[in-house]
Order: C-alpha cells, then structure tokens, then sequence
C-alpha cells in the first residue's frame, strides 16, 4: 500500500484553530492509509524565538540557536497529537531525533544524512498516525546526539527524506497557495494553476522566483523518484503535481520573476584563464550569492564579465569588486540595481527554437531592453528594469497562451 | 574538587532580563569549579503551554502534554548558554535526553530512575558550563526514547539527582526567596532565616506547609547525602543550608501552617480490624489524599476517626464517606471546613517533652481551641480554627522564642 508524508507549514499551523482545522484534513486522509505527518513551527514562533535569542546575545551560538528553535516544531508536532486524539484517531508526535533523522553536525544547516525509519514504521504498524517535527534531526558524528536544523526549507527536505526513507511513498507539500501557477496570480489575474509539472521545471522555477518549495527539497525529491504535490491546507481542491517524467511535450510550463536584483559587470578583463575564478572566489569567501553569470565574447584579449546579486548584497560586492579590480585587471567595474529576472520555463524549451523568438519578440512589443540573457536547456531568463518586470511577466503569459487550458506548444 | 549544582526556578528565569542576570551569576560560580546548572521553564511558559494543550483538546494525552512542556526548559536552557557565551563563559545546554536523565515512563509524573553522567562528565572536562533542562528526562522502558516530565517539583529532583549521580557535589536551588524561615516572614514580621537545618526538619515543614522545596527532592538529597542549600537568586547573601545530621541539639527550627484544611470525623465507627483500610481505600481510589489521622481510644467497642483533607477535596470526601458509611457500621459522619494546621519542627522536640507542654500553652494563652492533634518525632501539629492562624503562628514564634539569634533551646 502506498504510504503517504504530508507537510505542513507554519501558514498552515497558524494558531490552534488552524493546528484544528489541519487535525480535521489529516483524520480523513489517515482512513486511506498509512500517513506520515511533518509539521514546521506555529505561524511566527521561530522569528520570536530569534528575538529571544538576540536579546541575550550579539551572534547567538549555532548549536544553541537550534536547541532553541527546535521548540518550535515539537510544539505543534504535540498539540497536533493531541488536536487528532480529541477526534478519536491514535497519533504520535516524535522529535527529529526520535523519528531518525540523521544529519550531519553544521548546526543551522545541516544536512540529513540517512533516515532511520524503525521508530516510524513501528508505531505506523500499531495503527498511529506519526507526526514527526520537520526541520531538524540528530547530529550524532561526534558519539553524542546533538539537535540540528536544516536551515530554510528545511521541513519540506524533513518530508521528502521520510518519503524517501519510507519508500513507495508519496508527499504533499501543504501551505496557503492552491499550487503552482503558470505566473505570479497576483501580477497576472488569469495565471492558471498548474495541474502537473516536471521536476526540472519546478527547479527552474523555484530557482528563479517562485517561492512555493525551496530547489533543494525539490533535487531531493528528483534523486529519490517521490511524487510530489503542492496543495493548500485552506482549501479542499487538489493542487500541482510533480513528478518524473519528462514527456509532457515542448510545452511551456510558466513564468517566473524576481525583482530586486543587480547587476555588477567588469568592463574590459584581462581575457585570460583564472579570472573568473578570482572573482568567484572572492564573492564566496564574503558569502555573496551570484546567480547569473554572463560572459560576452572578448575583442582585443579583454572581455565583459557581467553577474546579478540580490539588491541587498550590491554594497558587499562592489566592494569586493573593487578590491580584486587589480588583480583581475578590469578597466572599469560598474554597476546597476533596480532590476529584474523573468524566466519562461518548460520542458520543451529544449526542444524549440522557436520559444526564444516568441520570448523576445513579445520583449520587443512591450519597448523592453534587456540588459543580460541567461539560458538553461528548459529555462529562458532576461534581466530587464525592474520596473518593467510586471507588465514584462504579463506580456510573456499571453505571448505563451499560458491562460488557456492547454499550455501552448511550439509547432516545431 | 567539589562539583557544583545550581538550580534556577522559574522565578529566577521570569525573561531575558532575568536570564542575563543568572548569568552574571552563574559565571562568577563557574570560576570556582565544575559547575553544572539545571534550568526550569521561564516563568509563566508552562502555564501557556497548557493553555494551548486545551484550546485542542479537553483531556490532552499525557505523553503530548510532556513533549509539549518539554520545549519550555529547552528554551531557557539554550538562552542561558547563549547568554554565557556573550561573556566569554564556555557553556553548553543539554535536554534531559541528552543529559542522561533516565526515568520510568509514567508520564507527567516520571520518576528518575538513574542519571548516566557521562555526557556532562565529558563536557565538564572540556571546561564547560553544563545546563541542563529541568524536570525531564528519556524513558526507554519500551526501547524506544520517550520525552517524559517529573511532575511538580521535578526540576529541583533534576538537580538533586544529578548532584546524586556526579558524587561529592553540592547543590543549591534558587528561587525568590532568601532561604528557609522560622516562620512565614509575610506573618511573622520577627522570622528568622535559618543559616541550616536538618533534611527531616525540612521534610517536615515541606510537608506541613513551607513550599521552598518539594519533600520529594528533600527526601533524594537526604537518601543520598546531597548537601542543599536554598538560595535567592536575586541576592547576594547566603541562604540556608540542608544537611545531613541531626546534632543541632534540641532545638526548634520553625513554625510551619498550612491554611485551607478540612475535618472530616466518622463517629462511632465499629471497632474493628478492617475500618481503617475500607475509609483509605475508597479515598485513595478517587485520589484524595488525606493528611493528618487521628483516632481516638474506642469506648463500648465504638471509636471515633477523624483526617484533614484540603478544602477543596472535601466534597468529594464526603460523597465517599457517606457511601461508605454503612459499610463501616458508622453512626455519624461530620465535617468542618475552614480549618488550619499550625506544626512546631525540630530536631529536638524528640528529646523533650517541654515542647509540647509549652506549644499547648502558647494557644491557651491565646485561648485557640485545639481540634486534633498529631505528632511525627520531631513535629507536633495542631489543627485548629482557620481564621487563628495567623495570630497563633504568631503566639507560638514569640513562646519558641525563634526570632532571637540562637533558636530557642529546651532546658532538659
């Protein structure tokens, strides 16, 4: 019998009407089988918990940061217990280091090294719904358990390990969207929601800027072949599928955007190997993330390097930018905030050319300059003005024919 | 080298204020030597955490209870490592899991079974600070670890247990009070802070009304010959200490009242084997716990029996009495509420019987009706009219002389 993980998170576990509201969804589902429960924290319980913590530290310890926020989750994991009880249905609650979530010992963002699943097994045996605490395991590299928490995203990583560990297993990600949307519903009024999606197309929109799971849980997912579903937990209709395969056709599946982006560009490098390492290298070591990177094709042995950063780390990277000018023996560093990454995403992108031509001909149209281009095998992306990014995201929507209720294809 | 223990209450733990200040005083202690610390919840969070519990569920299943206020003692602990940290005080927290509380799996009301040390010895070698949560710790009776909770007083078993298991440790518990006094400061303006005391005076006044300690922890720490001391963890001075032998002369330590009492008395039970069993049975069977016994030399094959109940268990007292009645051949069950328990503790009341004569004096004197009487080796209790208590507390200070700075001596 397929077994069954869902996931809960702190959107849905607001407050205890809504830890109720959960008990009511998770009593039905528990008559069709075996089910695994992964809860995340009640609604904003982990930022009080950091509040708590910066008030009697500067930089509160990592180890203790995650004694402490793993309250968070054995909290609601109990209550939840108790919530399923009142309803007359046999539920367990265990902590990340009862359920046999083995991590490794990088407090704050550990990663889940193995799932032991005897204790979950056991108690699914005896009839109980399992409600295990997300978001954290047990550390035990050095002989001693430690608490862990796995960092952002970590209770959707928590429920796809268990399925994973659990096997023949599907997993439903509950938060308060209905799925995964063709656009940004609140930009684009007539985004449609997704019915299916492939993993590498969820990736890439997760990448880059649909916020609904984090890339990591979804790779996990991938690696492990689990069926996923994105559903809410607010209403009872059903949500986005995602799963293996590929043979969905040279469809486009939606479009993505992120705003408050920036753009840093060394104008005129010295076009010789280990410059890009240099620079790279340099960004890291400060802990500044940049995710598109473009390099133009050199003229006269000097070339243009061109990256994006959040809006938040311009300050930072300039300043390594101009730290490392000379090493690199860039003529100029410049840069630009304010802007914004749109991406058209799907599986037959890798299939068409004719996709990049309906992409920036509907660029065009609207008077959109793009400032940069990166593409993936299924993705699109252009960094234009953030200003324009909302009309942009709405233009390429219909451009696809992303309303309608076959998404487009390419003739090709 | 002695080892240390401290225990923070959860006075001593109201917020982050308080936490930072226990530890300015922790990192003084930890200076001294190994220092290990056991933390209760801060202040009201137990309380909320119940209030949630049945916000979801009208009777919340005890195991889920003892995960749920598990997280309490965890937060404090983490925080007050952390706060550590900030000055430069090696410290690391430890749950009740990891710290090698083992206990039975009685939920809600664990009791300790043992404490494998060697998690905290091998922290304390390394030069760290120890905190470990309070009032919890792991069941394996089912092989399986089980968070379970120690009922009132558990935290101060915690740091008793763990002084018991670490050996020649001292162990001090701070709350809001000063230490132990010959008689409720609120009442007697003249009270005394005793600088010691036997564990069996403490036993006694525990159980007839000072509520510093549990007798639980008292009756551990005297099974083990765990040196306590009581201490207010918002003062520098001393507080008081609880040791071991009984050579304080014959002393008196203190008053000790309990208000809120009721009587209940069968008249003219049947006297014969049997009775006694019956009444004691059928009220421990509705878990009323009745304190004081009294009865009385039977005349014509008839006695009397009488025992306190607390006030809000006399209803129900007497619902079992009246059902009972037949059975036990009683002509009569009475009761009375609004009752006091007014105990005179010392070592010394077992070496002379001058105490006795001058207690019963004391309330003549004051013209307070004795309604029963009962006497342990070194306590003599009297209950009397609810609304004397006060003065008679009182009365009995001033005749014991108690608030003079050598307590007050028998002459035999």
């Amino acid at each position: 019998m397929t077994m069954l993980v869902q996931k809960y998170g702190g959107s849905s576990l607001k407050n205890t009407a809504r830890i109720v509201a959960v008990a009511d969804r998770v009593a039905v589902a528990a008559k069709s089988g075996p089910l695994v429960v992964v809860v995340s924290a009640m609604g904003d319980t982990t930022d009080h918990l950091i509040d708590l913590a910066r008030s009697v530290a500067d930089r509160p310890d990592k180890r203790e940061i995650d004694m402490l926020l793993a309250t968070g989750e054995q909290v609601s994991a109990s209550l939840l217990a108790m919530s399923l009880h009142q309803r007359g249905v046999s539920a367990i609650s265990l902590a990340g280091w009862q359920a046999g979530i083995r991590t490794d010992s990088v407090f704050s963002t550990a990663r889940i090294r193995s799932v032991d699943t005897e204790r979950i097994r056991h108690e699914l045996t005896a009839g109980k719904v399992v409600i295990v605490t997300g978001f954290q395991g047990v550390g035990d590299e050095t002989g001693w358990g430690e608490v862990t928490t796995l960092g952002r995203g970590g209770s959707d990583a928590t429920a796809v390990a268990l399925a994973a560990g659990l096997g023949d297993c599907r997993c439903e990600i509950y938060s308060d969207v209905t799925g995964i949307f063709s656009a940004d519903p609140r930009i684009v009024p007539e985004a449609r929601k997704l019915s299916e999606i492939t993993y590498e197309e969820m990736l890439e929109l997760a990448q880059y800027g649909a916020q609904v799971m984090m890339p990591r849980s979804i790779e996990l997912a991938q690696l492990w072949s689990v069926p996923l579903e994105v559903r809410s937990s607010y209403a009872a209709e059903s949500g986005t599928r995602i799963g293996g395969t590929m043979e969905y056709g040279n469809r486009v599946a939606g479009v993505a955007h992120q705003t408050d982006v920036a753009k840093v560009t060394f104008v005129g490098l010295a076009d010789r190997p280990g410059i890009a390492h240099t620079i790279f290298s340099a960004l890291a070591k400060r802990r500044i993330h940049a995710d598109l990177i473009v390099q133009n094709i050199g003229q006269h042995g000097r070339t243009d390097l061109s990256f994006t950063v959040a809006e938040g780390d311009l300050e930072a990277a300039m300043e390594v930018a101009e730290e490392i000018r000379g090493d690199v023996d860039a003529q100029a560093v410049t840069s630009k905030g304010g802007m914004a990454k749109v991406s058209v995403v799907g599986a037959g992108l890798s299939s068409s050319a004719e996709y990049a031509s309906t992409m920036f001909g509907a660029l065009a149209e609207t008077g959109v300059n793009i400032d940069m281009i990166s593409t993936s095998g299924i993705r699109l992306t252009c960094v234009i003005d953030g200003n324009r990014a909302e009309e942009t995201v709405r233009s390429l929507h219909a451009a696809f024919h992303l309303g309608e209720d076959a998404s487009w294809q390419a003739s090709a």
